[in-house]
């Protein structure tokens, strides 16, 4: 698959972390937002990863808790980020959400437990059930 | 303060038991969305929310996970909804992200770990810190 991860500054580490894991794992991978230690907006990592996720199967966004990133994708329409401390919380943003972009807090979450949760979100399938598709569809529905 | 909240049918049971806390704690609060056990969409419910905050200080919405609902809400411009699943989560929503909407996972949190991080949340103060100030201004930026 072709995953672009964005973050801020505070999200560096992490993010290559999961940067190495996937591409481990035979996944492409994009990155965009902070490119270095020097402060770096998250709501700019954002609009970053909107403007490249048409071309990517996932995205990944991380800032400190996920909060602020998460909210900011989630001012694009197209964008379902589901912030995920848990694989259960990352099973059921596939399944019930059909989220597109998993959004992840590098001072809330472990090297490990943080690849576990992104495991469990490539593994995701969206459910079929009439009733969760609708629910989706009205996620869409202009403001 | 006064405090709207608002959930699917999902999250009833939860959402009845913070507000009898926030009663207790001498807040005043509002309940939309899910009246009944009956199938209640999760964006419905954060369309009734988005309705109802300009009267109340603060949101708290309730879906299975909180992430469907969470990311309906932050399709509003003017709403800053953080989905937390512990008591630093929630500080730093309200820290470095001024969150105006609590989002809470009726199926992830226990009762009392919900009503922790509502406290968390509803203690916390918004920094002055002009790079976080900055940062908050962003997530309200034009898409």
């Amino acid at each position: 698959m072709r995953i672009v991860l964005a973050s801020d500054h505070a999200a560096l580490e992490l993010r290559g972390y999961l940067k190495d894991q996937l591409e481990k794992a035979g996944h492409e991978t994009t990155e965009v937002g902070a490119l270095n230690t020097e402060a770096y907006d998250y709501p700019d990592a954002a609009d970053e990863l909107a403007k490249a996720l048409p071309s990517h199967d996932f995205g990944i966004v991380i800032c400190g808790t996920g909060i602020g990133i998460s909210i900011r994708a989630n001012r694009f329409p197209q964008i379902r980020a589901a912030l995920c401390t848990t694989e259960y919380m990352a099973a059921m943003a596939r399944e019930h959400n059909d989220a597109n972009v998993l959004a992840l807090g590098a001072r809330v979450l472990g090297t490990e437990q943080a690849w576990a949760i992104t495991e469990a979100f490539l593994r995701g399938k969206p459910s079929e059930v009439p009733r969760h598709k609708a629910r989706v569809d009205k996620l869409g529905r202009p403001i």
